[in-house]
């Protein structure tokens, strides 16, 4: 790939402009972008997709029949969309079924708490659990506790997840959840129970996926409720010796077979390049998976549909890729990592939408460092529609956060996600918590990052393939 | 009683300054109102004691194991507060048990939805209720429904309830909660299952009350939540035919002996007089009855409290009262109303807190219409707390709305319920939801108002018992 004389001018005008990001960059691409971008912002399709899937289908848990359902409901749906190629290629999932999930303080002062199983989480005996609970301020005092003050015990991660407009809050605190069970077993307790990783005050706990080590007991992992957490924390100040009951019936099925769904507007002149945009089509069971991740379908689903809608199509090939199972570990992403590994020299560049339905305010990049002022200045007109340039340390999103490792670049749409832990893996993600207008917002972001990536003469690569 | 000199004057100089309330009223009595005022602003007794019952307590169904201990826990509670009497009186309360709810959609579209049983509901068959839905705009549509749209359906009442500062809404939709299963059955319904009353977006039903008729069947009833009524409303308008599966298992248990407890400041010269501030002790079981109504519990005792730790103590015998079972059917309330049927020609006024914990901004009376500008001229210095003059036409509370029928005035301090009833009757009726601050604004108008009645010379009666 070469630079074309235009794209060379624009970045010779850009070098000049810099500081100056209100100057609309006038250009035959820039013009279909724009109209793109007003197209989207009066569709009211994206949203119409989302409650399809959620009123249709609902909660879609990896290798359940719900979650084969979906495949059939997003294979249905990419074909009535216009796009050129429709199909699906299978995932090898693990299956896990949530059953019940009930505790109650035994003493001092007897009462039920709200608690959900972790992903994954083995089974407590039928006669359920009995123990007194140790608390811990987070993962790392858990880490570092003596054996004797936590064997025989519930292990309670007591951790505050604060909240953030970029959701940063989530990384401080998911490791007690994903690797709390490890921690806690290899120091001899019987199970644990975490303060949920949310930013809410609703009493319903956070599911989420946790993680066993080979070689180390697997205990019962639940989360409870934040008024649950903090009920406990009173009581263990009124008191030391608080006993747990924890009855949980979760039950690992074996493997199943699910897919990535995916669609596709034929290039018109490199057609075996490949613009990515991704979302996931599984979800947790509890909600009906609206903002997690619905709208993230249903954002790149609208997105290449327009796309598919034009006169004329751009230069690569914009795929839609609707990953399987990546709440339990990215495994869609990971199969279609390794299945497509031949091809994935000519995925010009990869995004996935996983992160709710909030406002995009920012876009990211991981391309060559001397490509990002490149690509940047390409993507300036996204600034009407609310999008600021950003910095070029983009992870691409969950599904798509190997790729950097494989030399393809990423983009981070950023979201304004200063709700999304509210909600996130819990009953409350549904359909309702979708602001049609910002879901709108995010589909002309999405339709003009593709378009313009599509049509793009800058080489992205090499990049960085630490970050 | 006639009106003291003092009265006489102020009421004449209030007369003159009506329409300029910022000028305070001058006396004695006032400034120690004024006193109580500022000590129950700093104080966080309210908050301690609404902690304290629901964590050392928690949920309260009348007639269960934790509403005795509910029980003690008030009568220890009272006892160190420095009443000058704690004694508690008997209430018979039949006894329900919640059990286990579920409910999924069949067809056309299998997926869970979350219910509660309402109660006092009876159970499903062991095997469920499977059933078309029929879905109603509210009460009055399903009363003029003909007999063939529903006999042999699952009624589906789909009332939202708006949000206002007073709460006004919940008294526009509570019909189809109370009476739906009535008037369902008697079209032939099998069961009922209503929006729940509530003005939340979260995937959480409200339970509460609902009652059968002698003579006509029984059929089981139960809430959903708003989204889970909102995906309803999609599935039905896709396709008539949604087809329900019921299974609910609360169980009737007889009746049980619960306790109004009662703790009392007794008056220094007119002893045998009352004034009854109240609340009630019972709640439902999927919160820790923290805003109904432990806040009140915490108000009222609180208030009491301060009151009795003056060094001078009110002519009037100032009676807190914490009834039982007001959540299925006011119980303690009439109980109380008829075991003291002799003394209430001595009951001067009642008030009850049961509405949470947001600010108290009015307070309105149901007195004699010859004494309504008088007492609001005595209480006038509650203005300088945010509560503002209001109307004569207060009901008192649940458990004293009875009272007016036999000759008590009642008051009514009205609090700021915008967000009451998001939490109001779900798991969601948790500590985390009460403000400290408005708890303790609460303390110091119920203070206020009880000192300044329990001094006042203004003869209150007759009242108009049709309010």
């Amino acid at each position: 790939m070469k630079r074309s004389a235009l794209t060379l001018l624009s970045s010779a005008l850009f070098a000049g402009l810099i500081g100056c990001q209100q100057t609309p960059v006038k250009d035959a691409h820039q013009e279909v972008s724009q109209q793109l971008q007003q197209q989207a912002l009066q569709s009211t399709l994206a949203f119409d997709i989302v409650e399809s899937l959620t009123v249709e289908v609902g909660p879609r848990l990896p290798g359940s029949k719900q979650d084969l359902m979906a495949v059939k409901w997003a294979e249905d749906k990419l074909n009535s969309l216009g796009f050129d190629k429709v199909y699906k290629e299978p995932v090898k999932v693990p299956v896990w079924q949530r059953g019940e999930a009930r505790a109650r303080v035994v003493s001092p002062y007897p009462q039920p708490i709200v608690i959900t199983a972790l992903g994954g989480s083995v089974a407590t005996p039928a006669a359920g659990i009995s123990a007194p609970i140790v608390q811990f301020a987070d993962l790392a005092a858990l880490e570092q506790a003596d054996r004797q003050q936590v064997e025989g015990k519930i292990v309670f991660i007591d951790h505050r997840t604060p909240r953030f407009k970029t959701g940063k809050g989530y990384g401080q605190t998911v490791g007690g959840r994903s690797k709390g069970a490890v921690a806690a077993a290899k120091k001899g307790a019987v199970a644990i129970v975490i303060r949920s990783i949310g930013t809410d005050h609703d009493r319903m706990a956070h599911t989420g996926m946790m993680r066993y080590q080979e070689g180390v007991t697997k205990i019962p992992a639940a989360a409870m409720s934040a008024p649950d957490a903090d009920l406990l924390g009173l009581m263990l100040k009124r008191d030391p010796h608080v006993v747990l009951q924890l009855h949980m019936s979760p039950t690992n099925l074996g493997y199943a077979t699910s897919y990535n769904v995916i669609a596709e507007v034929t290039g018109s002149s490199k057609r075996d390049e490949v613009v990515l945009i991704g979302a996931h089509l599984d979800s947790w069971d509890e909600g009906t998976g609206a903002i997690d991740d619905g709208a993230g379908v249903a954002i790149v689903a609208t997105a290449g549909h327009l796309i598919s809608q034009l006169p004329t199509k751009p230069a690569r090939t914009v795929r839609v890729v609707l990953y399987a199972a990546e709440e339990i570990g990215l495994i869609g992403g990971k199969t279609y990592a390794r299945e497509h590994q031949q091809e994935l020299a000519k995925h010009y560049i990869a995004a996935e939408s996983d992160f709710g339905a909030g406002r995009i305010y920012q876009i990211d990049f991981n391309v060559a460092a001397d490509a990002f002022h490149s690509v940047q200045h390409l993507t300036q007109s996204m600034q009407a529609n609310g999008v600021a340039a950003g910095n070029n340390n983009a992870s691409g999103g969950p599904d798509v956060s190997m790729l950097p490792g494989y030399g393809v670049p990423v983009a981070s749409l950023r979201q304004d996600g200063s709700d999304y832990f509210d909600y996130h893996h819990t009953p409350n993600d549904t359909l309702d918590k979708i602001d049609p207008k910002a879901l709108a917002q995010n589909v002309a972001a999405y339709a003009q990052f593709a378009y313009l990536m599509a049509q793009s003469d800058i080489p992205l690569r090499p990049v960085d393939t630490s970050k």
